[in-house]
């Protein structure tokens, strides 16, 4: 960002007049007493956008949260873990709309000013004998925390919490931005088994707010990978109360801009964060594409290094295999031409010319071998770039996904399908 | 096939009219005396045929093969296991036609009349101070085997040689057919890091041969996949020497539609040979597709389920994870109707219109801990369908790529490169 800001303590509860709230219902373990349900509420009227999974097979409360969406007035969320109420047809419908009732009449909204997000296991039924108990704590708890509980409540698979907030002025008013994010499996270009919730006290119109979300969305979000499937519940909710007492924000002024900037680094921080946190990763790697004849070409050649099996294998044994590499931007379907690409690993020549370069494997060794590096890849045809952020693939991601059965045959002994 | 047919002994070598020779060069493995250099050669005059990756990253070989098919009057192959000639300009060119010069001019041909072909490590040179000297053996040592040195001299990470031939009677003729191949890793539609030679004594006109063998590849190679990842060096060649004595087939006559036949059977056989084969391969998954609009919609929700890392880790697990491969259909890029679709493993059914059926979750885990078992899904949307040769993705996969540094490393100090 090009103007001063400050990280600030907490997630979606750091803006002013937010208000979060998180109980545990066993939905995600009986035995341990983890969080698995939480709410967000905001105590002014709202504008709100979101950005959706793009898969047709989408989880109900992604279509009821699309449906509320509509007016762009959501002032509340509520959200679970351990379920994904998805592939779960018309009781997934009715069980996600009642979960918005739920929380609807004791804050005196409608219906639809609340949106609704779950995650976790596909095509089991959710739960709803264990979380209709837990409504009355669920909204007792509701009071000016830092949404630290909110971050808590939707991980599954994660290995920690993942949240981030900022202050920064905008005009003569300080605004704050806060957000979480939930990511770990099913992390792809455009979106993920990945909820994300932002929330700010700036005042900005329904419309701008729409605008920018997709706009950030398209720059952060859509572009990790981790292992290249797109999840039927990838939510990203945005609610701005203009709590700071700011005017509204004009379309395309200064501060419009501003607010963009922050709300793009905000979504790219968390998007980071997920491939950090992503299931068994052990490397995180930036992959720049440059000299591509038009944006969607360096978009598939990114794409296709980062979804590549051999290459994230390389990845995850530390070796600078830029053959793998080049064959994989052969198969990217553009027309790039081999004995134009270079590839750098971390600045340092692996291939000019589709040729190996001159630095000494030994060099490259010891870039691979860090958790973090970045990957440059020239086509040398034009002027368009894209940049992705992608993850090793390890012998332990495999493992850890061998089995879902298991954990649906402890769930029935439990009772919770 | 509805005509009856023998299995004989052999590859290759089986029809009439075809020597064979196999040499150890040291590419592979300079300590054990593997085979990693074969010769094909038809004692007659032949129709010839290919089909080579779509990759942009092209081998030399694949280049210079594809060079010599044009007239379509290839008499002889030679082939390299260990290492790939790829990503290796212009120098990789020379080595390539070097080989086809060495095999043309002790056997009486024209360069063009040899195709070449590299399977191994991408982006070293050919080690050809290792690969000249043996050229005189493996002139010395054609004869009138049956091809078995030739299936072992290609293979590199495949676990053993795959080769198949049949007799079977074309009119009052009686032809055979011939074919070994190699695949192991880099395997996904549109070929893989994959050899295919395949020789018969029919009498096949070239224009017919090349259009038979287009449709036979997109019948049975193009419709594997183990790691999702396309070669830089996949080939099929196909040779007919005629040597049965049979007169010419006539196009689209009842012997037309026999060879055409027979050839697809051959390739399905070696094709699936290679998926059962893949690198650290434990399942073996026929995925169909039926009721979608159009052809092409099948074909990419196959091509989704079958790439799916996280449907492939669950294969591995033996878990029928219907959501998994229902959320793969999601991101297929087809608009297909969540509500419509049937899926059935082993025939049981898993998931009726989008929601679990009742077979037992027990039921379903028996089949799906099976090696082999078969994935029906119904779009219910039109009549177009697809099948597609899959495997699971284990951890071990992921283990055995991580490093090619060492091999790398190994081969410098072995003076390969």
């Amino acid at each position: 960002m090009d103007f001063p800001f400050t990280r600030i303590k907490g997630g979606v509860g750091a803006p002013l007049g937010f208000l979060t709230s998180a109980v545990s219902c066993g939905i995600k373990n009986p035995a341990a007493d983890r969080l698995d349900l939480a709410l967000i509420f905001s105590e002014h009227a709202c504008s709100s956008a979101g950005a959706f999974t793009t898969n047709r097979v989408k989880a109900a409360p992604v279509r009821v949260s699309q449906a509320h969406l509509r007016k762009g007035d959501l002032r509340a969320i509520i959200a679970n873990s351990g379920n994904a109420n998805a592939c779960t047809g018309v009781h997934g419908i009715h069980d996600a709309n009642a979960m918005c009732d739920a929380v609807a009449k004791p804050l005196g909204l409608r219906r639809s000013e609340v949106g609704v997000s779950s995650t976790g296991v596909i095509g089991l039924p959710m739960p709803m004998l264990r979380v209709t108990p837990q409504y009355d704590a669920l909204i007792a708890g509701l009071g000016p925390k830092n949404g630290s509980d909110v971050a808590a409540a939707i991980i599954t698979s994660d290995t920690h919490p993942k949240e981030i907030a900022i202050s920064f002025d905008l005009g003569e008013h300080r605004v704050r931005i806060g957000g979480c994010v939930k990511g770990a499996g099913m992390i792809s270009p455009n979106m993920a088994t990945m909820l994300c919730f932002i929330t700010t006290d700036a005042n900005i119109p329904s419309a701008s707010l729409r605008k920018g979300v997709l706009e950030c969305v398209e720059e952060s979000f859509n572009r990790i990978t981790i292992d290249g499937d797109m999840s039927t519940n990838d939510t990203v909710i945005v609610l701005a109360n203009g709590a700071s007492g700011m005017p509204p924000i004009r379309r395309n002024g200064k501060r419009c801009h501003q607010m963009r900037q922050a709300l793009r680094w905000i979504m790219l921080e968390l998007a980071k964060a997920v491939v950090r946190d992503g299931e068994r990763v052990t490397k995180f790697v930036t992959v720049q594409v440059h000299g591509a004849r038009i944006y969607l070409d360096a978009k598939k050649v990114a794409e296709a290094v980062c979804k590549s099996a051999l290459v994230k294998a390389s990845w995850n044994g530390g070796d600078p295999n830029w053959g793998r590499i080049l064959h994989a931007v052969g198969y990217s379907g553009t027309r790039i031409r081999e004995e134009l690409v270079d590839i750098f690993i971390g600045g340092k020549a692996a291939c000019l010319g589709g040729l190996q370069a001159d630095t000494p494997m030994e060099e490259l060794r010891t870039i691979a071998a860090q958790p973090e590096f970045e990957i440059v890849i020239n086509l040398n045809q034009g002027e368009a770039d894209y940049t992705m952020y992608s993850s090793d693939l390890s012998p332990e991601y495999i493992d850890f996904n061998r089995s879902e059965y298991a954990y649906w045959k402890q769930s029935r002994k439990d009772g919770r399908v």
